[in-house]
């Protein structure tokens, strides 16, 4: 099975790319990025830019599927600077199991799949076969601050 | 506790029902139907019929709680088409844990509760008592394709 | 890490703060209020107020971000309640994971955060640093019967 090979080095990987992840910046409330519990670590990531300004708007009325995808990539990218925060390296994650594509959609918005496939096509690129992950991509009818869309992230690390 | 007993085997339970099971189709994309990871397996099953159609449609709009009841137990049978191809039998399943019935609905539809429980219904009848399980079911903005819903599934399975 | 710090007692903190959990309601279906699985514990919590009654309505149009606020620590004390009913105490609680606030609103509605922190800064309150969970705030189309949010909690539990 995928998740039993070895796996290249994701943070190599991201350097092949010539990806940087951004600054991860600390959630205002009582809560936080990410918890990990047992093997399973839990990211919920907002779609913040790497300089720090959230990206705004609803599909299907201000955003197309287009724009959608590179919003999506670049969350996922965040979601991947959490992740590494929280394991100390990429390097550590044993395989993907959970994605959800959290969309700020209007009711006859359908494209959620094209948006989303940017973040898990990210994924795939980074950790190879084990990046892939079960998921759900749905439209929402509003999210906080009238942010586009939010990833969230499951992931197994190695023991 | 019900999870310590013994279970009726769930495959029998399903011939004794009489049901078959659909074939389960790849999904379009960078990403799987389930993922298993120590003994969760994750699963997220769109509304597909057998004969591989989609269920399309809103509820409060196109489609009531009756519709709604027959298309959410025949998206849980593959639901647990994609459980039985994860671990290779449903015998193999520890209990139910959790299910998200994802619905996508006008804003004054109210019957959520009634439309999932044709999901929940029939995995008590395949599972019995390891078959109940904490449930979400809730009202979407939009779905991708117009798809009238999704059961998503976490399940335990035996070591 | 603050989850590997003796914990003070959550029960004694319920009790220093004056509070008493509501009883909890069997939910009416083939489902229930929490599974445990491993260490992790899924709770679905809905907006039942300690005599049995609902909180119905819809962010933006009957209620706003205050009104929320107290929505969403009342629904809180419900999915304590329900937590404690799995575990037999909160004192087996090694720390929470993740909580989703799932919100009734309309496509104008921004103050998810708000209202969710209604939620979680009770959960810090009682549990202090093992409180903190990742999050995730977003508003839904439709709730059934028009309640006006629901809180789900994974927590994890001690050995």
């Amino acid at each position: 099975m995928a998740e039993d090979q070895p796996l290249a080095s994701p943070e190599r990987r991201l350097s092949e790319l010539g990806i940087e992840l951004p600054p991860v910046r600390a959630p205002v409330g009582s809560f936080v990025n990410s918890v990990r519990s047992g093997n399973l670590v839990f990211v919920t990531a907002p779609p913040i830019r790497a300089d720090g300004s959230p990206i705004l708007g609803r599909f299907g009325e201000d955003l197309d599927a287009d724009a959608g995808y590179a919003a999506a990539r670049e969350t996922a990218l965040y979601a991947l600077a959490i992740l590494r925060e929280e394991l100390g390296s990429l390097d550590r994650v044993r395989r993907l199991v959970k994605v959800n594509g959290v969309l700020n959609a209007t009711p006859d918005f359908t494209a959620h799949t094209q948006v989303v496939n940017g973040a898990s096509d990210l994924f795939l690129e980074v950790f190879g076969e084990p990046g892939r992950h079960a998921r759900l991509a749905v439209g929402y009818s509003s999210l906080p601050w009238n942010i586009c869309l939010e990833i969230e992230l499951i992931a197994e690390a190695r023991d």
